[in-house]
This record gives structure tokens, C-alpha cells and sequence, in this order.
């Protein structure tokens, strides 16, 4: 395999060449303005837009300054992706400060806490395989 | 179950409570500097990042202006999010413009093409679940 280097691509193509084994889509394709998701306060100052596919759910989590989401756990797996401002990110015992540029891999039943900082509002995305059980009750109930 | 209203959070708390069904964590948590990740240069002017966790992978992917994912399809479901700059993202038979605030998901199989602008540089991330075959054999290779 060869990694990128000078700006050259990988040839021949492996990634975007034809499937031998290509399949027949059942769901069609779907454009999403993430500002028209329904809108979750699960917290004071905490609010997550959760966009839900078939196995994955990608959620988008508005944090006021300060804002909190205690120390829990949950059986979905989850990756945490920064978009804008700064958190505290504990991860079992271990607490970092996690800018744009840095991310989480949050196995099944990893205890988590995350804390926006003090200084503004801070935006972040979760990923979670399989969807979060909570918050397919939350967007139902 | 209450919306986001008024700005007062969901009283009691039915996302961030302990669960009644725990488990034990056989995985650490891990903090990721997206910088160090692995490069892959997949096609010309477009750099993957791929991060990947146990059922998910979450690719960070910055393209040139105007460089483009040729139309491919594949098994994994996958959402796609704007995160910097503009893209033409062709989803079957339609094509959008899509910014900063737009994602799309993309279904197993459902055919996709992938276009920055022309006006300058822009990055994306893209969430695979389960984690794409493709980009699993271009980090082993």
C-alpha cells in the first residue's frame, strides 16, 4: 500500500474503483439541513440534534459555555469529533482539553464526562454505531 | 418526552442517567490528534484521514479545489458532513451544493459522487458504519 506522499495518488485506484461485488440499494439517498433536525435540551445549556441512518446515528451537540454532560456510560460505541470552541473530555480516569483538530473513541461502557469550557459557546459531533438507545427514546417519546 | 423548549432541559434527566442495564468496558478510551492519523492520498487532491474504532470508522477528508470522489457505491452505510468549504455531492440521480450546516446519508449501495468547488479547498468528514472495507486494506496495506 502506499500512503500519501508527494501528493501523488494511489494508483491504480483502489478505493473509488468499481465493487466486484456490488449490491442493489434499498433506501434512497438522503440531503440533510442539519439546522431543520429536531432539537434535544438533554441538559441546561446542552443541546443535541441527532441525525439517525439505519445502523449509525450522527449527533450534532451545541454546548453553552460551562455546559455539562456528566460522567455516564452506554453499550454504543461513540467517537467524539470537535467542531468549534474547547472541552474537558474525561475518558474513564484520564481528563484532557480537547480543541478543533482533536476527537475521542469512546468504546462500549467507557464511563465519559464532558465539560464546554468556560470561556464560550462549543460545538462538537458524536458518532454512535449502533444508534444511542436514549436518544432514539428522546426523538420518539 | 419534552422538546427543547424555553431553554429548560429535560426534567428528569432520561439520557445522561445511570443505566439500568450496565456493562463492563473491555476497550480504553482513547484521546486522537486527527494531525497524526494516517494519510491516505485516495485520489488526486483528496487526502483521508481515517480513524477507526471497532464497529465505526469516522474518515476526515480535505480536498483541493475542485478535486472530486469519482461516482462509487459501496456496502457500508455512510453520513457525510460539511465541515469547511462547498461541495457538489451527487446522491442517485440528484446533485446538491452543500456548506457548512449540510450533510447527507448515504445508504448501502445508493451510487455517489463527491465534487469540491472550485473556489478553493475544503474538508468533510465521513462516518462509516460498518467501517469501510476500502479504506480498512488501504491502512493494513
Amino acid at each position: 500500500m502506499e500512503r500519501a506522499e508527494q501528493g501523488s495518488p494511489i494508483e491504480p485506484d483502489p478505493y473509488f474503483g468499481p465493487p466486484t461485488d456490488r449490491g442493489e440499494a434499498t433506501l434512497p439517498g438522503r440531503f440533510v439541513t442539519i439546522a431543520e433536525l429536531p432539537e434535544l435540551n438533554v441538559a441546561t445549556g446542552l443541546v443535541l440534534q441527532p441525525l439517525l441512518g439505519s445502523g449509525l446515528m450522527v449527533s450534532f451537540a451545541r454546548y453553552e459555555a460551562g455546559a455539562e454532560a456528566p460522567l455516564h456510560a452506554h453499550e454504543e460505541e461513540q467517537v467524539f469529533v470537535v467542531v468549534d470552541g474547547e472541552f474537558d473530555v474525561t475518558l474513564d480516569d484520564e481528563t484532557r482539553r480537547l480543541r478543533v483538530g482533536d476527537a475521542a473513541v469512546i468504546p462500549s461502557w467507557v464511563p465519559h464526562r464532558v465539560t464546554a469550557s468556560d470561556d464560550g459557546p462549543a460545538t462538537q459531533i458524536d458518532v454512535f454505531c449502533p444508534p444511542r438507545e436514549g436518544l432514539l427514546r428522546l426523538l420518539e417519546g
